[in-house]
C-alpha cells in the first residue's frame, strides 16, 4: 500500500486523536464506549435506553433515524421525527450523539444533531457520500464495508479526508464470510492491521459483527485487548420486541457487565475508560 | 424467499420484456449484446469504439462517464463532457447508451442521454440511490454487488420496483471470493437461479466477472449456454492505454469471434441474438 | 505462478490427452460424459442406473462405495460390498468406473475395480493419499477442495504428478463463498483458468458445483461452452430416496434431456460427446 | 445443530478438562501455552529453541516432523530423525509435546514421542485419519479447517469421539476469506461460540491465524480476553531464516512480552497462566 496517502502511518507517525465537542478524545490512552439502540423507535424507550447507557458508563450514545434496509417493507427509521429524539436525548443527558446519514440530501437535517456522522457498511464505498461527509466539519465514524478489504476500508477514509474532513474514525463491524453461525466474522486482526497501516482511531462493533447478543461481551473485551480505541454497542431495554436487530442487541443489565469486565481489561493494556 | 414479490416468478410467471426506446426487447427470445469501453476517455476514441462495436453486432452501446474508484486520485470519468459525448455516439449509431449513475443529483443530466440507467456493483443497496431510479421512467440495469447474495441482489430489484420502475434488468458480474486469479469469481449458477426465482430479465458481464481479456470469451459462451438473457462486454481499441480496466477489455477484433460463438450457442438453445 | 512445473503448459504446450483402458480419452475433441448415483446403494438400483446413464449416453460410470461424510452418523457407502457392485456393473455395461479413494489402505481393493481413481475436494491437500495414488498406474480424478485457490489444486495435481502418475484429470465441482442459495458455486471461469495455465484435461460436476437437480442441466450447457472436457454428473432413479446428495441428482429422463443440449453445445465449439 | 452429539454442552454442560501427562489440564481455569518453531529443522536449532520457550513461560512444546506443504518441493520435515529430536528436546525440559500427525502409518512412531496429537487443518476433514487418532489414548489438537464452518469442526470432533477418544482440544486458527492482507482472518467469535455450544477446550493459534509476526501479540491477548483456554504460538530464534513460516514466527523476546501481557490479561477474568 501506498505510503503516501493521508491515512497512511509512515506519514504520520503518531496516533490521530478526533476530538468529539470538544471534550471527548477518540484515539489516545481512553477507551470510548458508544452505546444504546439500533435504531430509535421512539422518545419514551430510547430516552429511557440514553439514561441507563449513561449511567451504565457509556459517553456517546448511538441511534438510527435513517436505517438502510434489505427489504424496501422493513421498518426504515423514524426520520426526522428520530433526529428530534436523538436531540432531547442529548440535551437530557449532555452526552454526544452518533447518528447514520445515508443520503446527501439528509446531511443538513443531521447536522443539527449529530456529533458525529456514520457512514454505514453498505454505504462505504458510495463515493458521493463520503465526499459530502468529507466537506463538512464533524468527525465521521466509517464502518468498514461488509466485504471490504482493509486497504478499500483506508481508501475510503482516504476519500473524506481528501475531500477536507481528516476526522475520520474507523469501526470494524466484522466480514462476510462462508461461516453461517455468526451474522459476520468478526475481524479482530484488522484493528490490529490499520493500527499499523493507519492513524487514525478504529473502534469495534461487537454486535453486529457477531449477530448473538450472548457473544457481545466476550468479543467486546477481546477488541479491546486486540488494542482498540472503542466500542459501539447495541443496548435494548427488550431486546426481544425492537424493531430492528433486536437478536444482538445486550439488555442495560448486560451492559453493566460488559462496561465492568471491559474496564479490567483497558487496566492491563495501561489505559482507562473515558467516564464522562 | 417470500414469493409475493413484485420480482418474483411465483406472483408473475411469464418473462418479464423489458423495452428499450420501443425497439429492443432484453428477456424473450433474443439476446442482446451490449458493448464499449468501460469508460468514455474522449470523443474519437469513443466514437470508432461505438462503431466498431455497432459493426461487430452490438445493438446497446456501454460506457462510463461518472466512475466509482476504490482511491480518490484514480480517473474517475469526464462526467458531463462524457455525457456529451455519448449523445454523439448514439445519435451517429442509433445505438441506445446505458451508463452508470452515482448520485441522484446527476439523474437529471443522465436521463437527457441515457436509454438504461447502470446501478453498480458498489451502490447496489444504496437504497436511496435505488429508489430515485424507481421514480423515473427509463431501465435500470442492476448489477450484483460483489458480495451481495442472490436474496438481496432481488431485494434490491424490489427497492426500485416498490418504488415504481418494474424495468429491471439483472447482471451478474462477479462476486468476491478467496480466489486471487481471477478479479472476481463469475457466478453462472446465479444467472440459473434468478431465473427460476425471478421473472426479471438477467445479463452477464465477463470482462469484470473474470478481469481478465483472455477469458473473457469462453465465459460469454458460457454465460449465454446457461440462459442469460444477455452480454456486457468491454471492448478497447487498445487494451493496454485504457484509462479504466484495461486489463480485462478486449479488442474489437476479439470482439468480433466472441459474437461469431455466441451467435453459435443461441442457435442451440432456440434463441438468437438480436441484430440492430 | 512457476511455469516449471509438470501441470503446466509452458512445460507442456500441448493438451494431454488421459486415456482410460485405451478406448476413451479424455481432454482432446471428445466430450466424456460420467455419471450414475452419487453412492452405490444397493446391486439392483446400481445395476438399473448403469444401464440407464449408457443408454443415454454416458460413457464412464460413477459411483461411491468408500464415502467421505461430515456426521459420522450418516450413511458412508458399502465399502468392500459396493466395490462388487461396481464391478458387475461394469461387466455388464462394458462402461469403465471411477470410484473415490480416502485412504491408502483401500486403495488395493479399489485397483481391482477403478478404471479412474477420485480424490475428493475434502482430500485435495491430503498430500500423503495424492502420493499414494501417484504411485499407481490409473488416471487419477482430482476434485478441487471446495476452498483451494486455482494454483493449490494445481500443485496438488504436481504432488501426484511429481510421485509418478502424470494422468490427472482436474475436476471443478463449486466452490465454498458467502451465497447459501446454492451449496456451491459453481467456479466456470476457473474452467478457463487451469486450460490456460496447465496441459491437463478439467472436467465439471455440475451436481456439487450447485446442490439442485434443478439448476444441473443449465450448468452442464455453460460447463460445456465454456471448455470444459467432460462432466461428471449424478443421476438416480429415485432422487427423493437416495441415501446420499438427492436433491442435486436428476433423473435418467432429466439426463436425456441434458445429453442432448450438450450435444447440441459441442457440435457450436467443433467438439462432440464420445459414444461407447 | 443437533444436541444429542458427543461434543455438544447440552449433553454434557461442565467444561471438559484435558488431562495431558496426569499434569497439565486443558479446559480449566489455566490458560496452557505452547510454543515452539513451526517445524523441527536440526537438533540445536530445536533444542535452544525448547530451552527458551519453556524458560519463557510455555509449558507444552510444538514442532512439526511431518509437514504439509502446499508445492512438492518445499521443505516436508525431517519426519523420524525430528521425531527423535522432539524426544530428546522433552527429556531435557521435561515438558510435553505436541506434534502433527498426517499419516495413519507413521502414527505408531509418532505415539513413542507426542502427548498430544495435532491433526492439521488441512487434513480436518480427513476422516480416516481422524477416526484412527479416535482409536488411541492420546489427547488430540484438532485444527479447525481453513474453510470449515463451526458446525463441521464440531463434526469432525465428533468423528474422533464417536471412534473412542474423547481427549478433544479445538484449535481456531484463522479462515479464508477474502482478505489478502493477513494469511488467514482469526476468527475470535468461534472461540466464543464453540465454547457455547460444546463443553471441548478451544485454544488459539495466533502465528497461522494472521500470518505477520507483528500482530501476533495483539491478537494472542484478545484471544484469552475472549475466553480461549491457550494458545499455539511460533516462535524462532531466527525467524528470516527459518525454513517454515518465518514471517509469522516472532523471536524468543518478542515470546517474553506476549507472556507478560497474556498474563495481565488472564487475571482480569480470574485465570491464570499455568506454569509448569
Amino acid at each position: 500500500m501506498n505510503s503516501d496517502r493521508k491515512y497512511s502511518r509512515r506519514e504520520h507517525p503518531e496516533d490521530s486523536l478526533v476530538k468529539i465537542n470538544d471534550r471527548i478524545t477518540i484515539g489516545g490512552p481512553e477507551v470510548v464506549i458508544i452505546a444504546g439502540p439500533c435504531a430509535v423507535e421512539g422518545r419514551d424507550l430510547y430516552l429511557e435506553a440514553a439514561r441507563l447507557v449513561k449511567k451504565a458508563g457509556a459517553s456517546i450514545l448511538r441511534g438510527g433515524a435513517f436505517k438502510p434496509r434489505t427489504s424496501p417493507y422493513s421498518f426504515d427509521g423514524l426520520k426526522e421525527a428520530g433526529l428530534e429524539i436523538l436531540a432531547e436525548a442529548k440535551k437530557e443527558t449532555g452526552l454526544p450523539v452518533v447518528t447514520e446519514v445515508m443520503d446527501a440530501r439528509d446531511l443538513e437535517a443531521i447536522l443539527q444533531v449529530a456529533d458525529i456522522l456514520q457512514i454505514g457498511s453498505r454505504n462505504m464505498q458510495n463515493y458521493t457520500l463520503l465526499r459530502e461527509v468529507g466537506q463538512v466539519d464533524r468527525p465521521v465514524l466509517l464502518k468498514r464495508g461488509f466485504a471490504a478489504t482493509i486497504k478499500e476500508w483506508l481508501m475510503a477514509a482516504e476519500h473524506i479526508m481528501d475531500a477536507g474532513n481528516e476526522r475520520v474514525i474507523l469501526c470494524e463491524r466484522g466480514i462476510r464470510t462462508f461461516e453461517t453461525y455468526t451474522r459476520n466474522t468478526i475481524d479482530l486482526g484488522a484493528v490490529v492491521a490499520v493500527k499499523e497501516l493507519s492513524h487514525l482511531p478504529v473502534v469495534v462493533d461487537p454486535s453486529h459483527g457477531t449477530g448473538r447478543a450472548s457473544m457481545v461481551r466476550p468479543v467486546a473485551r477481546a477488541a479491546i485487548a486486540a488494542g482498540a480505541d472503542g466500542l459501539l454497542v447495541e443496548v435494548h431495554q427488550d431486546p426481544e420486541n425492537a424493531l430492528s436487530d433486536g437478536f444482538q442487541s445486550i439488555t442495560p443489565e448486560e451492559f453493566r457487565r460488559l462496561m465492568a469486565e471491559v474496564s479490567g481489561i483497558t487496566t492491563v493494556i495501561d489505559r482507562q475508560i473515558y467516564r464522562f
